[in-house]
């Protein structure tokens, strides 16, 4: 945590710490810890081991650089899927965007393509995003996150390791596959990301927002690739809930609470699944502001004034995740 | 944690660790740490830093003496405010009373004034109320916990260090005002104290009261004092539920427990603010057997059986909060 | 954490840093660490001590050998109890069965008797159920978990320390009584062991369990010894529910399902203490297709299919714990 970054401690540094704990604890939460060809650190939470829901909770926090608290509750608000995560972040700015959005797209010859998240994106900082941002991490050490079934190639690693200034044995790269254990609840903890993510697509002033938590059911994991992806944003847009702290006037944070659920999308409504099939599995031919929870509380601390909007879902829940 | 005190661990003890892990992670709960003009140690969380969520709930935890939790959830039971803390203490007399409860009046020349809470209490003892009690701490460390914008002058802090027995390099004083997210959260973690300090004054024997925990929502901050007052008094007036764990005959298990709800009051029915209002603000004009939690359930260990009384009010909750 | 063991760690090295942690801090838990006159280390949680919920809550983790975590809610799903607690466990099977369930019959001449829990019982494997399990601890300490209200003779202590291939001074023998604060919160623990257990007699391949959580309300201490074990079954029977994850087939997932909940035994429907008096006390005649949750999911993680039985009896709970 160095003073001279000003307004935000290391998201790098602090998942750190959980990283590191993460791998002392491999044995009881059956994931595995390995050395890759370019030397790097792989933890496997899901793909050819069981994981688990408590590596998947560690996950989500590791996503948020340490910035915030991933908890299991059994009291999702979705009478028949009652277990669910709790996420809270006192920097949501800096731990869902500035480290577990999934912005960074890796690829390289072999074919090899993920969307990175977690802290080491901060480092190499070559998305836009970082720009409006102006969240910098110094840090000699990383940690990449990718929700898929195995560990990039050699050059890949060493690739990342590159950009973001640090060396290739101090990169540690974690994967889950979207349909494991882990995979699910590190997915359903981005219920506040990505009502984040969609406060700056409608242009809200990013430094507004101070404080704020979300809660969402777990889907249950299912193999089938598309399906997995269909019930993990299913449990978000149609069974997620959040509420923002901000600062600025009234109107300002009622057009946010209006704009931001995902029923203000035109395709809300139909499975995830079924929308995802629709455009042939091209997920950017999907209207990004149904990619939003359900249910938006947005409370303004300048004046003291709450704007309530959206509503939860469950009988699509129930139809996706049954 | 010294044996010679019989029946309960040093509250400056165990605070002190807390107070100590804040400090470290001021940066990432974006609070500050500073050292006042006469070497007292500061700690602002949400006067002129932001504060948040995270902060109030460690501050709750400082409070209470580090013999308690404070937990966020999102079930607080109200169903459009379900942002709320869970309370527990395993020592509640001495977690509460001897240390979490703001009885301690603070004053000097210049017109300051606050009514400070926290383990400090435990070392000063000047308030009638530990003679009852009848716990003593002694540590060369000190905790005061203020609800206000600002930390004490230094003619004040020499004074508390002095009432405690210590250096005033050794005291920390940390201050959140009422309408901040941390002052927020650390007033709703009070709701099982008011329920303690309510059944002292039915002359409840304190020494029957053996565990107990509470839930309350989480008022939305309101920078206007008197609202802010008024919300988190409601949300723990009209929203908070509580359970005791006590011995003795049924019939005082009964007799408390009837006794010991809001609803008991005359006054109860009316948002907090507008109570206030209409004593011209003068808080020790309003009676005091308002000041406790809605619900009630009270468990005696020596029979086994349990008395429920009072019940929430989501309608006063809504118009308060909203 | 040796990794000779396989596929699970030492349940023993890690309960005992949370009973060590335990003991560090006794006096603010209110429990009380002697030393046995064979030398091993005694810890009451509720005898004649107060002991309370966190101490109960800690004591359910160290059932659980350090391989799960319990919590308290306040949302337990009753509405007349919402205190209860949640249960999760990553490895349920080591956890649960191999750890937390109450299975090694400890007797001597003397007439002692108890049901040895805790993860003591993976170095002695004195029962047939290790066979399945596969599961070996090696560990030079053990810690032995007793529902009721006084610690063995030293004879005793020393045959347990024997049986686990330890020295006595290295056995620490944990007791809390049926009707005890602690007792009651470590009891409700054990939603998710039942559900195990039950698995087990239904022949369902414990290899196919991957991970579970469970929630059930906290039944109110009473002291009579019947009436604590009738209070205690009954938040389980009629007020738990837990969600398993599993492999293999849907039809052996959906069979589980059917079978698992309390409701398929022919005598469900009494409270617990009446069932218990109409046997004359003889546990063994109950049918044991009794002991398990109220309500039941498994899902499937090689299909993502869930299924869904059982039901909650909140009145039959309210009749029990009133």
């Amino acid at each position: 945590m160095s003073s001279t970054q000003g307004f935000a401690p290391s998201v790098n540094a602090r998942a750190g710490i959980l990283v590191d704990d993460l791998a002392a604890n491999a044995q009881a939460l059956r994931v595995s810890v390995t050395t890759g060809a370019a030397g790097e650190r792989c933890i496997d939470l899901g793909s050819n081991v069981p994981g688990g829901l408590e590596a998947g909770r560690r996950l989500g926090e590791i996503c948020m650089g340490g910035l915030g608290t991933v908890t299991l509750t059994s009291s999702s608000g979705l009478e028949r899927w009652p277990l669910g995560v709790v996420v809270h972040s006192s920097n949501p700015v800096v731990a869902c965007l500035g480290s577990q959005y999934a912005g960074w797209t890796i690829t390289d010859d072999s074919g090899f393509f993920a969307l990175g998240s977690g802290p080491a994106r901060a480092l190499s900082r070559v998305e836009e995003l970082y720009k409006e941002l102006g969240y910098i991490d110094h840090h000699n050490k990383g940690a990449l996150v990718i929700e898929g079934d195995k560990a990039p190639p050699p050059g890949v690693a060493t690739k990342v390791a590159e950009a973001c200034g640090i060396k290739t044995s101090d990169l540690t790269v974690l994967y889950a596959p979207t349909g494991s254990l882990a995979g699910t609840v590190q997915i359903a903890a981005r219920v506040l990301e990505v009502a984040l993510h969609k406060a700056h697509a409608l242009h809200f002033d990013l430094g507004n927002i101070v404080d704020g938590y979300g809660v969402a059911p777990i889907a249950p994991p299912i193999p089938d690739f598309v399906k997995a992806m269909g019930r993990t944003n299913d449990a978000i847009i149609y069974g997620g809930r959040i509420h923002l702290f901000v600062r600025g006037t009234d109107e300002a944070a009622k057009k946010l609470a209006d704009a931001l659920p995902s029923n203000t999308c035109s395709i809300y409504g139909k499975p995830f699944a079924e929308i995802f099939a629709s455009v042939n599995g091209d997920f950017y031919k999907i209207d990004a502001s149904l990619f939003s929870p359900a249910v938006v509380t947005v409370s303004n601390l300048d004046t003291g004034s709450s704007f309530h909007a959206g509503k939860l879902a469950p009988d699509i829940v129930d139809a996706s995740f049954r």
